[in-house]
């Protein structure tokens, strides 16, 4: 029957295998951050919060979505970085080696404005246990929608949108990243999935429209359609502030089940991690077997043209 | 931007417009019907609630997974009918033939057992108004799966899947078919959107494991991501069954939003469907023009081939 309806084909390249985690069972610390408008402050805060998280046991920590900077077009350009510049051009990156170096845990740093040439992007970096700068991803898909009288925002009026999909291989396992309206885009998930992706860590700050809507609900999708973690890491919510954010920080397991989270204050969520999950349930529900690569077939652009 | 990113080419071929409906707003019936071992019982008794749900209003009515015969693999063979034989061979379908034309209704009418040949499939009639049969959408991906203690069951044990997604044109809008197991493969409803579609209509039989887990979220999935209707009908709960269905047969909007269901009694849910929510919610949201087809892209196979 495989053979007829050619699963393998159904991704193009075919799908790699799930790599062996060097690692099965872990804690993930999610940090949901208040964000404020002194830089300063938000460095050593989230400094405070990787420690805090760390020291419950975390090996794999979190950021939030924009978390050195108000989420505003006018505060992007002000409170960018030059992460390639080097840890003087940019001390919030500088700050998240240096955790992860002396806590020897993996660092999903959220997200910061980053400017590069005369660009800005919506950019996470991942750190690994030894404070080295793994993987660097710069938002796909900009935030531009206009639902009247609720929220409109458009992202793209100054920043740059990134070029490629990210998957890192960490010590905790194979990460795919995607920030907020990212996790709109299914294929990007589908793309990781087909990339061997344990996890896949969304940063994201929902609002107060969106967020009750489809916060929950993208998250869970991604997970159950491509059998695997899912995380997602908010601010926490300012109702003050000129964009208020959703909060709703959760980790999702490869069933789509709500795994832990939490509401719109500041908080650290720890929960554990499970890699032997993913097998468990991709045996109970086949999919990736049972797709009809005869019918449909999903197109890595970047990784068919490498090959 | 959008010619850097190529977003037209996110699907292959491009995705058709959305094309105008016959019909903007109307209403739609879902039968969730008890079903027995009595085939005359169930011809009757879902030619009744067809009645009444025309007699309510509805122009489309949706009627559940395998209506006309137990779910299991023993009752398959016994039950089955050849539709393509005319309607002495296949009561089931004339009913539903005589029905659409007698009362002016278009149903998508679940599914039944059909034999071809020496083959069954799990198939599903769509009746137009004048009760022509205007498509048959044979299940593409059987349910093959196993949850040791929980839920096993092998379709392909008795059933041979289907070889062609199917889009019909209506009196009641473009419309997409899968059924139950159909719906996991998010693949197929991304390629019924490419077709412009305005609904997909998934008459399933979920169980008492994957039900509560898994079923509203497939569903809410599905629309949100393509952002159009989904409606879904399940036979009502029948603990002494062989198989126990989950029930719960809904309408989600193109926003995600679950606009009518049920519990798991016999229910005939009568709820209004307005297609200027599709358009509404891809300006609100132009998910279609902010894909990357520079990243990924869906290629449609048969479409594709025939072009």
């Amino acid at each position: 029957m495989a053979s007829t309806f050619k699963p393998e084909q159904a991704r193009v390249p075919p799908a790699l295998q799930l790599p062996s985690p060097p690692i099965t069972k872990f804690k993930i610390g999610l940090c949901q951050l208040s964000v404020t408008a002194d830089k300063e402050r938000n460095i050593a805060h989230a400094r405070a919060a990787i420690e805090e998280a760390a020291e419950k046991g975390a090996k794999l920590v979190v950021l939030p979505e924009i978390w050195n900077s108000p989420y505003s077009n006018d505060s992007f350009p002000i409170y960018a970085e030059d992460i390639d510049a080097g840890p003087d051009a940019s001390p919030s990156t500088a700050m998240l080696s240096e955790a992860a170096r002396l806590l020897k845990i993996t660092i999903v740093g959220g997200s910061i404005p980053e400017h590069s040439g005369d660009k800005l992007y919506n950019t996470c970096c991942v750190f690994d246990a030894d404070g080295k700068l793994k993987a660097k991803h710069r938002k796909i898909h900009l935030f531009d929608i206009d639902i009247p009288g609720k929220i409109t925002f458009k992202e793209s009026q100054t920043l740059t949108a990134g070029e490629t999909p990210t998957v890192v291989d960490t010590e905790v396992g194979r990460i795919g990243i995607g920030i907020c309206y990212d996790i709109r885009f299914q294929e990007l998930a589908m793309l990781y999935a087909a990339r061997g992706a344990h996890l896949i860590c969304y940063p994201g700050a929902f609002n107060m429209t969106t967020g009750p809507l489809h916060w929950e609900l993208l998250q869970r999708a991604r997970a159950v359609d491509n059998q695997l973690y899912v995380a997602t890491c908010a601010p926490a919510r300012d109702v003050d502030g000129g964009y208020v954010a959703w909060g709703h920080s959760t980790l999702i397991g490869p069933f789509g089940e709500v795994l832990a989270t939490t509401e719109h204050d500041e908080a650290i969520i720890i929960s554990e991690i499970d890699y032997s999950q993913i097998e468990l349930r991709r045996t109970n529900l086949p999919l990736e077997k049972q797709r009809r690569g005869d019918l449909y077939q999903l197109v890595d652009v970047q990784r068919s043209s490498s090959q």
